[in-house]
């Protein structure tokens, strides 16, 4: 396995492959083939095959894909056969609902801390957190040596938080917050912004 | 311009070109230059030009691009020159924070309608909707004429909600379930699952 050379278009794929092996797992499937995955996450078998011989031999001709198998080899290339501590910046409507989302432990992530810039909600108990003050944010989360976060504040505040993590040693941002983010190149940004989705869809409406 | 040769890859840029323009456009910036929106985006000068070129010339050599002349063309290829009905499914935290987002309407959405299948939500009053019942979204969404839907129900539900929103005529579906769905060829999916965002992330930490 030769991880610099494997195109990020691969890696990209490979939590969604993760994500249809666990719920076919919780249904109580032991076994795939690439022609069943596929079906369930819309890519074709043979760019499946050939994702996942990227990193190994890890189906059998004729029988296919052992489900827990597969899983394990694929947490362990996306290294989530680890628990990721991940901090909220910003308990807007956004940061609830990821500090109450249940569904990031069976994936690897756990929330380990939530800030705010806002005075009335630091200190307060909200979904099971004690609010951290935005203004500690650098301190706490580099005592903490948490590597990743999730930013939930409105556009104007996000690349002052981004500088923030960075310098607190962060190393993977998923934003919330609607705008593009400078990082230097050895961190990650993935963006999440409802609109922008929806216009890259309408582009095909009539 | 030829619309069916843009590759989706091109034309997900778009919204980000956007949204950029449109920050610089409120803090009063009139011209810009593929060098600067650049740096905004973290996407290189020359893959800007090309991507806007695909679709005309709207670029002067030397001066630039006029910002408000560069969003009505990017609106316009977008089809967000105009205001699209959108209808959630799923009233959970989810379904809340974007039925109360404020960033929609001027990137061309406004939530028209809200859905759940819980009874004790079902004709409830929140975030300034009447919440509808599931069981009557084909009907309602298709006598609305909406094409755009985003769902925000459990895994398990994911699959039925999307298959009645396409029996109603839906072509466009943000899902934040996190689960893969299948639909027709001429229906569009994007997915918004942060756990499988940050799993493409921590394949490159340490």
């Amino acid at each position: 396995m030769n991880a610099d050379k494997i195109p990020d278009i691969i890696i990209g794929r490979l939590p969604i492959y993760l994500r249809a092996l666990q719920r076919m797992s919780e249904k109580g499937m032991k076994t795939t083939s690439s022609q069943e995955l596929g079906e369930h996450v819309g890519i074709s078998a043979a760019q499946i095959r050939k994702d996942i011989s990227q990193f190994g031999e890890f189906g059998k001709q004729g029988t296919g894909y052992s489900i827990p198998f597969l899983m394990d080899k694929l947490k362990e290339i996306l290294k989530v056969n680890r628990m990721w501590d991940v901090v909220i910046v910003g308990m807007g409507d956004i940061g609830h609902a990821l500090a109450r989302y249940s569904g990031f432990a069976n994936r690897g992530f756990r929330v380990a801390m939530v800030f705010d810039v806002d005075s009335a909600k630091v200190g307060q108990r909200v979904d099971g957190f004690t609010v951290e003050d935005a203004a500690k944010l650098v301190e706490c989360v580099r005592n903490a040596r948490i590597k990743i976060a999730m930013v939930t504040v409105p556009a104007a505040a996000a690349q002052d938080v981004t500088d923030k993590l960075v310098q607190a040693g962060v190393k993977a941002i998923l934003n919330y917050a609607p705008t593009s983010v400078n990082v230097p190149g050895n961190v990650h940004v993935q963006y999440i912004d409802p609109a922008t989705h929806l216009q890259r869809m309408t582009y095909y409406l009539d």
